[in-house]
C-alpha cells in the first residue's frame, strides 16, 4: 500500500531534492506539491528538471486540504509559517517531517531570542524528536512530527556527540568553522548569491549570530548531558552543493588519532548513512548521497575532526526520507 | 594637466572595471561617481573592493552639475536613461562615452524596433563614432560623444570584417555562436543569474532576439558596403568573465587557413590589443587585458574563426578607455 | 535471477557513473572491477565515493576470467584495447556493451584515418548495433555487442535526425557547435584540464579533428539515407559534467518552429528519455540524470536545435545501463 | 635609469603573475626568463597571455650568467633548488627576491624537519629578512636578499601580530583555518587538481604537516616574544586564487571588538596594502590586487579573524615587487 505525500513550499531547492528523492520511492505516491505561485502553474514550470517525471500542479492549499489528501507531509516552508501550519496537519490527521527551525529547539525563549519572534505553537516544543535517525532513531518511528535538522548542526553534531559521550573531549570552547555551498542559501535570489559576486570568492558570514548555533548548543547539550556552547562559524564557498565542518576541541585526558577514530567506528556502527574514514574526505565524496564522512586529528594536542555531507540531501532532503522511512515502516534506506 | 572624469550609473560591474582602470591612468582624476542610492554612500559601501583606492561618495547629481565639475562623461546607464542625460552632457561643454546602446544604431527605427521604445534623441544618429578603434580610429579623435560597442559585436565583429573586406567569405548566411561568463547579465540578482541556477550550467538565451543581433549586421554592412544578416546565438556560461565567440561562414573562392591567418595579421598590424594567433585561444589569454585574441580555421569548406574578449575590459570598460586616450589625446594604451 | 556484471577499467568517469547506476539496480551483482592497478586495491581507494557502497577490489583479469565470471561485460576501455579484448570475452560467453569507438564505425579505413590504427577486429564492424536505443532499440534487444555512443554524437544525432527525416532541413552544410563540461575529457590528469588552466575559461579544441565526427557522419548518413558530412566544433566549459549542443542548418522547404517541435515531439513520443521542450533548456535540467533535452528555433531562415545531456549519463552510462536493460529484458527505465 | 630583471621558473604561476606586474612597472627591464625546458620556446608559448607583451624566449641559464645580466632576480625556483642557487646568484653581483621557503626559516634544523633535506646553504639563515614590509620594512630596504613569505603565513601573520602584541590575545593555543583557490597547489598537473576532482568539491589537507606552520610558528614567535605554536589547517577551495584565513584564539584580558579594530587600525595605520574593515571581507574584494584585508570579532569570548589576500599577489609576486620597490629605492607601491 502506498503512502500518500504532500510537499509544502515546492518551490525551494530543498523541496525539488526531496522530490527527486521521492521519486525513486517504490512505496509513495506524490499527491500534492503546494506554493504562493497565482495559477496552479505546472511543477515543471518551476523546476525544469521534473518535466516529464512528476505531472503535477503547484497549488495553494489550506492545511485541511493537505490533511485530506496525504499521509505524509513534507513542510519546505519558512521558520515562522511551519509552526502556523502544523498543528492544522496534525489535526488533519497527517503526519509531517518539517524542514524548518519551528519544531527543533526546545525553548520558545531561545527560539524567540535566535529568530526574533514569539513561537506560534510553543506548547509542542520539546516534545518533538529531533530528526537524526543517528541519534534519535526510536523517538522517530512513532512521531507524529519529526523535526527535520539543519544542514550546520548535522555536520556538526555528527563528529562531536561519540567524543564528547566517551569524553574524548572537553565540553568547552569547541570551535566549529564550517564551510557550505551555495544551495545552502536557498532559490531566493540576492546580491550575496548573484553568481558574479561569490563566484572565485569566498566570504564569512553571520559569524557568531548564525541560527544554527542554538542547535548545535542543544542536540550536543542534551546528549552528553553538559551545557555546550560551540563557536560556530559559517563561511561561503562558491560551489553548489557541500558542507565540510572543521572542529577544534581540547583533548580531555589522553587521546590519539587511533582511539578517535575508533570511538566514532564503534559508535556509527551499523549506521547506513555514516562513513568513519581515515583519509580527509573531500566533499564531493557524498555529493547526491545521504551519507556524512567522518574523520578525526590530533594536531599539537588539539582534536580536529572534519566531515562532510550534501548539504541538500544528508543535510535536508534526504534526512527528511530517512525519518520518513523510519516513521512509516520501510527499510530505512529505501530510496537513499 | 589631468582630465576631469565622472562616471554615471556607479553601481555596476562595467563601472567598477572603469574605475579600476582610470586608478591607473596618471593622467585623470575622478571627480564625481553618481547612481541613485540614497543618501551618499561612499564608493566602497557599494564596491567594497575599491576601499582605500578611491574615496569619494556616490551622488545623485544633475546632467548639468555633472557637466560643470567633469570633462569627461562615461554613462555606465541603461538604454533609453542614456539618451535622455547626454545632450545635457554635451550641452554642459562635456565630452561623453556612452555604454549603452542608445547611440550605437544609426537607425533610430531599428534601435525602436529592436529596445522596444522611442529613441530619445534620434537627431544625432548616425553622426555618433561607434567606438572600436581599429575600425573607426579618427573618428573617435575627434568626437564629443563616442557609442562604446557592445561585448558580443566587439568579439563578432572583429574577426570578420578583414575577411569580409578581404572578400574571402561571403556575406550571406554568417552563423555567430557566442557564449559569455555570467557578469555580461549585470549586476541586478535574477533568478537565471542566481548561483545555484546558473552554476554548473550553461544555456542558450534570446536565440534571434538578442539585441547586439542589429549592431553586428550595422558594423559588418557599413564596412563592407553589403547588406549583412547574421545568425546570432549567445549562450550563458558558467563562468565570470569572457567571451568567446565563434563564426561559421561560406568561403568565397578559395582558401586556406594560412590565407585567412595572413589576411588577418595584416588587417591588425600595428594594432595594440588584436592579437591573431595560430593556437585556438582560451578567454583566459585575455581576461583582466584589453586584448582581443583571434584565429581562423578551414573546417570541410566552411571557414570558422574563434575570438575571445574579456567582456568587461575590451568588450566595456578597457575599449571605453581606449576611446577616451583617443579622445583626449593620451598614448592610446595608457592604463590597459 | 540476478545478472552478473563486470566493469572493465574501473579507475575513470564512466566506470564510476555506471558503477553508481548499477548499484541502484534491482536484478543485477557486480562481481569484477578491474584495471591496471598493482595489488588489488579496494574499489574504494580509487573512487572514495564509493566506500561503504561497493565491497570489492580491483582485479587485473584476463578476457576469459571476466567472462566466466559475469554474464554481461561493461568495457570501459580506450579505443584499440577494447577490440583486442571484445572477442574473447564474446568468445567466453559474456554479452558486452563497449563504450569504446571501436565498434561504432561501420568501416575500418574510416577507423584507421581518425584513430591512427588499424582495427584489431574488422570483421565484426557494421554487425554491431549502435547503443542509441531511440534509433535502434530493436537490434539492442538481441545483440551479443552493443557500441555505446560517443557523448557529443548522442546530443547531435537526437535532434537532427527527426529533422532530416521529416525532410525540414537539407543534410548539407550542417554546423554543430557544441559545448560540453570537463569530464569528458576523462580523469588522467593533464595541462588543459588543470584546475587554475581550465576553471574561469573556456577553448574551442581539435576543431575539424574531433573523432566523434565521423561517428555524427555515420548515424546522420544511415538513418536518412542521405551522405551527411558536419562540422562539428567542440569547446570545453568550465563546469564538471553536461553537454550542451547547438546546431544549425538550412529548411528544407517552408518550416516553422511549431511544425519543428511537432515533428520532434512526434519522432520521440513515447521514448523515456527524450524531453522535447518549448523553452532554451540548461543542461542543469538533465544533469544527473538520463534525459536529452532538445527544441528547435528558426532564427531568420536558418533553422537552429539545442539540445543538452549529462556527458556521463545519457552521454554514457546511463545510455550503457539503458542498453544493458534492453539486452536483458529488463524495463528500460531500470535504475534510470 | 631602469633596473634590469631576470625571472627563474618563468613557467610557474607566481613567474607569469610577477611578470604581469612587472610589464606595468615603469622603471624595470624584464632582461632573462629561464626555466628547464628545451629549446629557447618563446614565453608565449609557455603563457599564452603573455603573447604581445613580452618577447622573451625561456633559457636555461646558470646564476652567473643570470647575474652577468640582471641587476635583481626574482627566483620562482623549487625549495632546495633556490639555496643552491643563491648564492652564485649573490656572488655574481645580483640581488635576489627569493619565492621559496629556503630563507625563510632561521634554523636549519627546523628546515630540515619540514622540508626532510639538509639545508644547501645554512650559514644565511636567520639574517635574510623576511618579506613582509608590514613587519620589516627596514631591514628589507638594504638586503641583497630577500625571502619572500608564504602565501598562508602573510594571511595569518598579518591580522595576529598586531594583537598579539598589544597583549589582546593569548599567544597558546591559536588555531588558523585556513582557506585557499587552487592556484596555490602550483601548475603541474596531478590528480588532486584535475578539474573533475576538484571542481564543486572542498577537502582538508596536510592538517597539522603543511609545511607553512612552522614559518607561521617563527614569526609570531619572533615579533612578539613569545614561543607561539599553532594550529594550521589549511583547506582547498574550487575557485583559482584567493585565500581566506580564520583564527580563534582566547582573549587576554578585557577584549571587544572595537578595542581589536582599532589596534589593528592603528598598527597598519599608513599601510599602503593593509585595509581594516568593520565588515566581513570576502576574497574578490582583494583578488588581483596587493591588499589583505582584515578584520576581527568576538564571539563566546573567542577572538576571532578574518583576513583575505590574492595567493598569488599579496601572498606571492605583489608582494615580491612591493619588496622590489623597497629594495631599488623606488616608490612601495609602484606597479602595484
Amino acid at each position: 500500500m502506498t503512502t500518500k505525500i504532500a510537499v509544502l513550499g515546492a518551490a525551494g531547492y530543498t523541496a525539488l531534492e526531496l522530490i527527486k528523492i521521492l521519486l525513486r520511492h517504490p512505496e509513495v505516491e506524490i499527491v500534492a506539491v503546494t506554493d504562493l505561485h497565482e495559477g496552479r502553474p505546472h511543477v515543471a514550470m518551476i523546476h525544469p528538471s521534473l518535466a516529464a517525471r512528476l505531472d503535477l500542479c503547484v497549488e495553494k492549499l489550506s492545511p485541511a486540504e493537505v490533511a485530506a489528501r496525504a499521509d505524509c507531509v513534507f513542510a519546505c516552508l519558512p521558520h515562522g509559517v511551519s509552526a502556523s501550519m502544523v498543528p492544522h496537519l496534525l489535526d488533519g490527521g497527517a503526519r509531517v517531517v518539517d524542514f524548518s527551525a519551528d519544531y527543533r529547539l526546545n525553548d520558545p525563549e531561545v527560539f524567540a531570542e535566535w529568530y526574533n519572534q514569539k513561537h506560534a505553537d510553543p506548547d509542542r516544543l520539546g516534545k518533538i524528536p529531533y530528526g537524526l535517525p543517528e541519534l534519535f532513531r526510536e523517538q522517530i518511528r512513532d512521531a507524529a512530527l519529526v523535526a527535520n535538522p539543519g544542514c550546520f548542526p548535522t555536520s556538526a553534531v555528527l563528529p562531536l556527540v561519540p567524543l564528547l559521550k566517551a569524553g574524548l573531549i572537553d565540553s568547552r570552547g569547541i570551535v566549529v568553522d564550517a564551510k557550505t555551498g551555495v544551495s545552502g542559501a536557498g532559490r531566493t535570489p540576492k546580491l550575496t548569491t548573484h553568481y558574479p559576486e561569490c563566484n572565485e570568492s569566498m566570504a564569512a558570514y553571520n559569524l557568531g549570530r548564525h541560527r544554527h548555533t542554538p542547535e548545535i548548543d542543544q542536540i550536543l547539550s542534551t546528549t552528553t548531558g553538559k551545557s555546550v556552547e560551540v563557536v560556530f562559524s559559517p563561511h561561503l564557498i562558491p560551489m553548489d552543493r557541500g558542507i565540510l565542518t572543521t572542529t577544534y576541541s581540547q583533548p580531555a585526558g589522553d587521546v590519539n588519532e587511533e582511539k578517535l577514530l575508533q570511538t566514532l567506528r564503534d559508535f556509527y556502527a551499523g549506521e547506513p548513512f555514516v562513513r568513519v574514514v581515515d583519509h580527509l574526505p573531500g566533499t564531493k565524496d557524498a555529493a547526491f548521497t545521504n551519507f556524512c564522512d567522518i574523520t578525526a586529528r590530533v594536531v599539537r594536542n588539539r582534536v580536529l575532526t572534519v566531515s562532510c555531507v550534501d548539504n541538500l540531501i544528508k543535510g535536508a532532503s534526504g534526512a527528511a526520507v530517512q525519518n520518513f522511512n523510519l516513521m512509516f515502516g520501510y527499510e530505512e534506506t529505501t530510496a537513499l
